[in-house]
């Protein structure tokens, strides 16, 4: 469903005019075309000094796993990796059997965006989508996909784990009162709950409760958080409430091949971005400049805006000469096929922690100027 | 969605009278509930002489692959295991790599019926179920799908098989005409097309086709033809069109624990099968106790049949009291949940090709009695 | 390292003279290459009355288990299935996780003879090869190996199970005791025990000792009970001793498409191998002519016997112009690369319970008679 | 075989003196305990500026590429990776089906550190391990194996690739003849070749040799190239010569975790490794040291060197109680157990390119100093 825009060959700014003013960020494709933040960068730094025991046993690391259980005011395992991908399946391979199923959403990144891994790394397990209006999973549906899954009885696949998105690829954020709703429906059904938190930090500046509130006290079991989106150079978290899945998975991690040898720099990553709550400031300001985009996207007669703007992400649907003409001003971001019906373009504009208003306004300019 | 009837501890028929009549057959879980045909069991006997090359090497497989040629018109590839869900899982994995998608329809057998096994034999291709009315896949659905996928670009899961069950899960039956614009959509995306055929028989009965044109003449490249729930004691066919795909197939085979070492005594069901049309006269048993079946259904005022009964499968939509009363008389099918907004229970026939008249006969005479 | 000879076009058998006399049976390829014992047909046919239960849930498959219970004198969950390869795998998948290593012998059929089955239905694990002298472990070997994997430590392959293969693919039997203390080092360090039983009633039969002494009260977890290679038609049973590990066991029968919907014919043949000690007097006639052959092969002055002959299979290294001459004289058999070192060729025989007297003095006859 | 020695608590330094000198390495455990070198992280800053396109689409990746075609001499594909174990994975996993063989050292990384990671990355295929004298592999016992293989026949595992250490786990290295002799033998058998070179830079500083002579032109398809021993923070390198294997690797990569979607990050780190030969520069460095520290070890009447140190890690066999007083002093390696039959304890250190002559001339003035 998706095709990238055209990328400029050579770089992904313009200059805003000839005065030697910063130049405008006009790459709006997703939150991982971005630098990372310079605290990161001065973490990993600091962290390259001297000989350190390798595949984990660092001070980083023992810090990291402390640090996450203050701000998740839980006991946890943690596990960090490089990708959002990798988080993402093995997790799930600690929640279901190859013969186990995954139930999630069908705009989740897990069934859609990621060619096959959670398959890969549970050794087959089914992924189950089911539709919703806006990426985020509806109860109703839920149960009864759970028991679509139960009636197969005992010699096919059972239903394993739950994998919720937050926020989700649409843009939405669950409330806690959603998520509770949901885990309550797969935990009666003895499933166990995933969090994809991709852009979790995103979720929680919009939703202003605590992470454990957002997660474990939600009936999380597990969450694949997400840093890279929003700061890190790479480096994605894999947060264990449920201290009992952590058996075994660091043979998990080195058997895909995850198991950093300097596992310091990762960790030495996610410490900074914990740090200051660097992570908190990082979401908060891609939070906003997304809801200067979709108030300015409104504002304009031809946009409508499908989904709410509740993280980072904004969709509109678009005249496709409208789309065309930003494509030919040299903005980069998605296009998506718009849902059957719908005249126009549906687009996505990803507006990364390090977008300024500037950046966003010279969209909404070069939008307004089109003709 | 599904949960058993209860089932009769010591056999599942009645009988009819105290006169010595032949019992009824009160068994309408599926139709591999009933034994293997007489002729099934001769040919076993007598290919039991002397020793004979093992796995494969013996001289009923070649006759076999001779003799389906002939029956299909065609250069074919064959290999006989002993399950459908074998059979199918190693035609997908000839057609899709790990990181392919293999569409089908939600209901198809793959997707929620074999534990995952698609996804096991694949070593992790994603299956991608598509909605539909009565379990034929609907081009348009079709065409989209193959859209959304292809939109990952060249990081994500690629479109590789398509997968058509004929007769489908529903009990109706694809014509060819439907057949023909679904692989074309198919092979206008570089995919392959697989058709699960564990009643291909039935369907064959019900559209009075040559096989050829029911299977390659229509765009299949491989073909898992069921002959276990049609009269083989355990027999099933994988038939491969393009004979390219069968590289490395006795390796799969093996792998996967389904070589055989006495070979023969599968590929001497399936010749005996297709001795004097076995397998086609069996299917048409099956076909008309279904109809007879759908028809006395539809003259009773409390029942309504969601789908139109083409091969051996007949749904209806039955007052639960109805259905608690048929259970009470002894008879034995399956209860599947009603679609949401439809009063009533869900319930499927299924007529094994060794159902008699007086069995159906014998149902909708318990049916009508209950008050 | 194995080819097989030439293989008669038309049959495998040579009239011993014209008089009309039994032929007489001049494949000893392999004991897979005979056919089914009369009673084991005559079983099938018996239980192909009426409609039964699928999928495993028939009254014979609940016979088998109980009659299971009693000839093991213990608490047992069986799963029968058609192929030797699959009953390992399966029962391998129950001991190992993917990240587990499985130690064997060198010689094992999990390691060398089954295309890598074994890795695919554990998803993944790593076979040990030990080498050994005659296919028999040795327990300094096998400890030290379980202290190199252990010392791998918490992030690589841990030791998870232990396969012994009884009899060996040598043609040698482990004593008791040899058992044990191979199962004894391997309980010590937290593995699980599978016995590969391909050739089980071989074994059994020499040991003269009973199934329960031969199996878990020597340590083994699961036992790949083989039916097939001594008179069965296709089916290979999975006795778990340690019932917990039969958790799930039906959803990866089922994923790996062993799970015949008309079981009752898989557990029908078992039923009729225990009957009246089938089994054990099929053993004893197949070991009774290995022994003959043995013995006259070691009245040949060009004969060499590596091994000591226990069970069904003969091993002899010949000069490859006494090999060249049986195969002329229609003999068929395995020839494998002789040793680093060694004059001649090595060359195996294996008797099948079919196979008589006067087949094993023709073979004998013809080898006294090149020149 | 292996057990850490005790890791000092808090650091792996000791101080030289009082006087503010530079503090002494103490930590030979392997070369991943070091820090990466200031050239790399100069790049990964100078990277980090504006938006790029992610995964893999960013212009360092495409001067990676170029970089590297010109450094070897050849047309290739390169795929950056985080880690050595993803790199083989990946790579073994374009030249073995699930049903091949992949022959190797016993000693091979791939065989016993890898917690099963090529099982993983191929689906399953096997690994057969070829003992040696010193982690080089002989011809016959490559061409024995491979006949043992082949003599399977086309239902058995094939062999698929070959996979050679450069330099080897026992510190040699393999001179451009003898890897000449394995790949012909290999290429004869329809293999093709992998070359593990987590120290491939080690292995070329010892040759002397262009790295084309030292990889494609003597017979190997795809070469592992490891920078994170040698300097970078994570960084290694898949490099196809044969650029037809490369079809479909971004989709296994992606869908094993491995895509980083700030791939600029990786790339950056291996174009500055090649820039001024830093690559060459660091492992002629971490070879020297391990020169100084052989000749030392060699000097010490209880040291025994039971392999030639070739490239940049030595290993020793010293009484126990010297081994202790090392330890005691506060110096970090490897244990391994020694061979049967040897007295003493088998120990490795590793030389990272970090290490100077003051590090290695404290150990050696430290081992003299046991009593």
């Amino acid at each position: 469903m998706e095709q990238t825009t055209h990328t400029p060959p050579h770089n992904d700014t313009l200059s805003a005019d000839d005065t030697g003013a910063q130049p405008i960020r006009t790459n709006f494709m997703s939150d991982n075309v971005g630098p990372a933040s310079p605290e990161i960068l001065a973490a990993i730094a600091e962290a390259n000094v001297g000989a350190a025991p390798a595949h984990g046993d660092d001070a980083w690391t023992a810090r990291l796993e402390a640090r996450v259980a203050e701000v998740f005011e839980a006991d946890v395992k943690v596990f960090p990796v490089a990708t959002g991908t990798a988080a993402n399946g093995l997790a799930l391979s600690a929640l279901s059997p190859p013969w186990g199923a995954i139930l999630c959403d069908e705009s989740a990144h897990i069934f859609g965006r990621e060619c096959g891994a959670p398959e890969f790394f549970t050794s087959g397990a089914k992924l189950c989508p089911i539709p919703s209006p806006d990426g985020r999973m509806q109860p109703d549906m839920l149960a009864r996909t759970i028991a679509d899954v139960q009636a197969g009885g005992r010699r096919l696949s059972r239903p394993a784990a739950l994998s919720l998105s937050q926020a989700t690829e649409w843009g939405t954020v669950y409330s806690l009162e959603q998520i509770v709703e949901l885990t309550t429906l797969a935990s009666d059904a003895g499933m166990t709950v995933h969090m994809d938190g991709a852009r979790f930090g995103n979720a929680l500046a919009h939703l202003g409760c605590s992470p454990a509130d957002a997660t474990w006290r939600a009936g999380v079991d597990i969450l694949s958080l997400g840093a890279t989106k929003s700061g890190a150079l790479a480096a994605e978290l894999v947060v264990m409430f449920d201290t009992h899945l952590a058996e075994d998975m660091e043979r998990r991690i080195k058997r895909a091949g995850h198991l950093w040898s300097k596992q310091r720099f990762l960790s030495a990553q996610l410490l900074a971005w914990f740090e200051n709550d660097l992570w908190l400031h990082n979401a908060r300001q891609a939070n906003e400049m997304a809801g200067r985009l979709a108030r300015g996207l409104l504002r304009h007669p031809g946009a409508t805006l499908p989904f709410e703007t509740q993280a980072n992400e904004v969709f509109a649907i678009l005249p496709e000469l409208l789309v065309q003409g930003l494509e030919a001003a040299g903005f980069v971001f998605l296009r998506r096929t718009a849902p059957p019906g719908v005249e126009g373009t549906l687009v996505r504009f990803v507006t990364g922690y390090d977008v300024q208003p500037a950046d966003v306004d010279a969209l909404l300019t070069a939008l307004s100027g089109i003709e």
